[in-house]
């Protein structure tokens, strides 16, 4: 029997996952890793439209929109809002079996009450009713995140950053949604980017020194942590194209330094140097202080140079690498094994081909300092879609313990992109419950309904210590 | 209820999928990338046995009698028609679960109206059956062409290809299948094997000209392009065991042109520039013709050099290699995006696991020159099963715009091959089928059936400029 | 309707895989590759409880343990035995999706009769009664064997390895299953590991002669294979990281192993060379001998350091590596080609990814001397679950012959893992039934129960000559 379109039981197909979904939608959301502005956070705004809220700011939507053959003036160019809104419904129904066609009515569902899906044929109604319900109010940022049960938020932020809305949102006690920053020093690791040289010069006002040498490099980057620790940080990120592992003496990394400093060309050798050795000294100081330390892997950005001089990065032009990532991530984690210093980790690939390798990987570093102290983080970007998430599980399970997987984040700039914690949710209950239904898993509903639970906010919790 | 054996609801599990391949199936096949030899449609033979129009040229079977043990005898050798037929029966029933098993039966069905299974017990039966039907005429090539609807063909040549039979079977308007050739410069591209240096020579030869220089190398390729213009060619192709980028200068480039005529060894950087410019020398072309450059990435062949010293190359000895090509097709389509020269690119691979990078590394570069003008082309050989096409299904669906897909095509040397159109058009109304029952895609059936009539054929159409 | 919890019809969903199953599971076992110890199986002790037999040298549920946050000391240390079962049983429940949480039940149900689930909640019981069953008696080593329908193993062991316990066990004609030696050179094969030098001294006993060159070498690996071949050796095996291949002269080749002997550095290319010539020496032994050369590609050992150096090696720290295989597995196969030497071969991959490599791999090199003389083995260690056999069977299934394929092995030390060999019959049979119930099979009872029967067991006794 055909089902409803994304109905109650959308993308449950069974008694035992309704079940488990029944329990599971009742947790708040932890959404530990996410690109929220604390600015827009704090400053609380209602969109103007919902082509503010939808498109603005969404490059995956662009992408989209870009692969129906529509002219970039709809996109990010000087179309109005109306327009753009028009242009995205009628691409829409093209993208079959894309997350994006669930994300948009997820969203119109739930955020909306608009159930009617979105074409060319239905736009001008949509548009209006939205906009109307816009209009209504209920739609201040600060409203979307409580209206969604979000107990807990770790934004992204720069080394340099100066954090501080994340003080004014602290001080404001009407806002129940805790917001923290997480460190993401990629600046710091980047020394070969134009952005390398400007962003040192904010790091000298934000440590309040010169920054001279690798060690001074050092010095201002501890300070900011234990700035950051002060505002609640215990989560921190990292994106790498691969994961490097060639170590270096202090005097070569002080010498790479100052090339990168002074502009100078590195070879391989000495960026692999600089950020092997960088990521060893961040790893010790996050394992002083039991914060989390999450490698995303796999990310190729800024592919099409002509749009990345015009729209800046993040606008829609990054795709998936395809190195050899094994070898080194296990030097990189066996340095730190040996040296005592390794954190707590969260693996991300990008490449679905990687899913077994860090599946196993972090098999190999596992302790009693945590459940799942090395986690194998959910299914990222490209791969946050049905399949993704579904694979991702599938490998964990078979390698690891599901049952104490920290699960899933949006990874978003969207206020309106927690469905996906219930997309999410929907998956897991759905994998499991088709374990029970074939009798390969026992109808135990209490430890099932406690796993659930348990992935879907409390791993997380207790991982970051946020229910402390 | 166990499903008949590839009965009319072949691959179809529910009511949605079998009303959109009620649509699909009314389609006509443009099958734009194949290896059917244009001489042989023009002489129009009627096959001898049903021998020679299976097992004569078909590598695919072959490889199956290999992994069974068949001794070569029965394969490439001595034995009669009668023997090989035989042999390959008792094979076929071992091979669970391989495509050969569903396109023997769907051949003996759609040409033959054979129902029953192949096996050694069926063998005699259904040898005499089909040489009796054989014999009974509506065997010709062209017939088996126009028996399975197709509208347009694009055979693969070489650049210095006379053509001939292309204008031959132009000329001929009984035959209503239009014959198009793809501009196939591979001979070019491979200026290290044995195969260039006699290349060069029939290259002189068709362009009327000496080619002494790289400037000259291009200067005759370039009159190729236009001639195969002139025959009305819009599609090329490119085997690439990976994609390189090594840019050179012209006076580089010559020297190398030079070494490469003179048999002498070339380093991989010197091949990886030559390669990399040529292919942007061809690209510029295709850009300015609008013409689709396909790009077929990961096939190593000849691996057996006792075969291929005995039977030569496409005789069932080429893998899957496994190679890094994120990188490398990351810049050479950058450098063409820079300059404004990316023509309409579809991008193969096959090595499955790099289903993701190119289903995200098309969305780097689309544009509005045409509804996805970037593609990620269908499952190829080794891939071209079920499996295979639904993952690259469901990977473009993910990553893309499904609705927009250009389809199919068989890649084929055999004028039987075309019910892998209908093989892959029952693959995708499953996949969107399911969908729509799942309550992933609402009921939508006019849509959904404008884009299976779309993938099926059209969008292939619109997107070659065959519809003008 | 929800199926009972590992029933009879355990991954079994239609009437045709039941139909199958019944058939496949009166087959029996020929463990053609597995880590028995043959002392163990001489001296056939009884274990003292269920802990040591299945917790002591069990590192994959060691991994389990650790994933979920369990202290050394209840895994490899000095806990008591019943804490040590008790940390297992509280650990299991949180593995959803874990071939273990299968594994665990299946040799509670196949060797013990126990058909409770086992949790903290029913440890206490399901320890007492398992204990008592071992006290009742019935558990000796050989009566495990038997008990299961094992015909013959094949167990792995060191070229310089005496095989006295084999002698013994081949002398005692009251064990009905088979035990034959399976030569394992890796330790000629590493001379970069502290392994090499100790190992060469005890092949210098082995074989009674001075080992100085690298003739010496060859002519007292040729002594142990010799021997091995006495004692009825008919399989062999290789582990590598990932294929090399470089040639070398015999001169070059005695330098590198007196560097090796001499406890030089090698560079990585000596290492290939090395590895090359010794693989291609061992491969013309096997080719004379029509012993089939296994190799498992792709295990990354040893991770995580201050575990290796307390724990030793195999104790749960290895990891899947991401290397490119095919170029050099293709030249190093087509070498043995090209010279007539190419035994029977059976390729493993550890990843995956790697899975259309092989399986397009096999059929460059298939012959007339074996029914699928090149094999792709069975899913492995890491993949050795629902879904990595799926998988392997779905991609030899495309790729060649799946009727002649020799199947499954437990690759185990533990003497109660032979219920995966069932495991591994109903995930087959489910293949198989799923095609049938689709119809893309047809209901050919007779032909697909005489495949099944065959990869179960058949395939394998003939491949490696034991039914002779």
């Amino acid at each position: 029997m055909m089902k409803q379109f994304m109905g109650e039981d959308f993308l449950l197909s069974t008694e035992t996952a309704k079940e488990l979904f029944a329990t599971a939608k009742t947790m708040p959301i932890f959404d530990w890793h996410c690109h929220l502005s604390p600015k827009e956070i704090y400053e609380n705004r209602q969109p103007q439209d919902i082509t503010a809220l939808w498109l603005l700011g969404d490059h995956y939507k662009w992408r989209g929109m870009r692969g129906f053959g529509i002219a970039e003036d709809y996109i990010t160019g000087e179309k109005s809002s109306e327009e753009k809104f028009k242009a995205w419904a009628a691409a829409l129904p093209y993208m079959v079996g894309n997350p994006l066609y669930h994300w948009t009515h997820l969203e119109l569902r739930r955020y909306f009450g608009i159930y009617e899906p979105l074409s060319a044929k239905t736009a001008e109604g949509i548009w209006k009713a939205a906009n109307e319900k816009i209009a209504a109010g209920g739609f201040t940022l600060r409203e979307l995140i409580e209206k969604s049960n979000v107990a807990c938020v770790c934004t992204t932020d720069d080394a340099a950053d100066s954090l501080e809305y994340h003080k004014l949102i602290a001080e404001d006690k009407s806002f129940k949604c805790r917001v923290i920053p997480a460190f993401r020093p990629d600046k710091a690791l980047n020394i070969e980017l134009w952005t390398f040289i400007p962003w040192l010069k904010d790091m000298e006002k934000a440590a309040e020194m010169e920054i001279n040498s690798y060690a001074d490099l050092k010095q201002a980057l501890l300070k900011r942590i234990e700035f950051f620790a002060q505002l609640g940080c215990r989560a921190t990120d990292h994106a790498l194209l691969y994961v490097p592992y060639e170590r270096a003496t202090e005097c070569e990394l002080d010498a790479i330094f100052k090339k990168g400093k002074n502009g100078e060309t590195l070879t391989k050798k000495e960026l692999d140097q600089y950020r092997t050795e960088l990521m060893r000294f961040f790893a010790k100081e996050y394992h002083k202080r039991n914060w989390g330390m999450e490698i995303h892997i796999g990310a190729m950005r800024n592919n099409n140079t002509p749009k990345f001089q015009k729209l800046g990065p993040d606008t829609g032009y990054d795709s998936i690498a395809d190195r050899e990532i094994a070898h080194g991530l296990s030097r990189l984690l066996d340095s730190l094994e040996t040296e005592g210093i390794l954190p707590k980790t969260i693996l991300f690939t990008l490449n679905p081909k990687d899913n077994y390798v860090l599946g196993s990987m972090i098999g190999n570093f596992q302790s009693e300092e945590a459940a799942s102290k090395m986690q194998f983080g959910t299914a990222w970007w490209f791969n946050d879609n049905i399949d993704g998430m579904r694979e991702q599980i599938k490998a964990l399970g078979n390698l690891g313990v599901l049952g104490k997987f920290i699960g899933m984040v949006t990874d978003s700039r969207s206020f309106v992109s927690y469905p996906r914690h219930e997309y999410f949710r929907r998956i897991l209950c759905e994998f499991i419950g088709n374990l029970v239904e074939n009798g390969e898993y026992p109808a135990d509903m209490e430890t099932l309904k406690e796993i659930v639970r348990d992935v879907s906010f409390n791993n997380a919790a207790r991982y970051f210590g946020i229910d402390a």
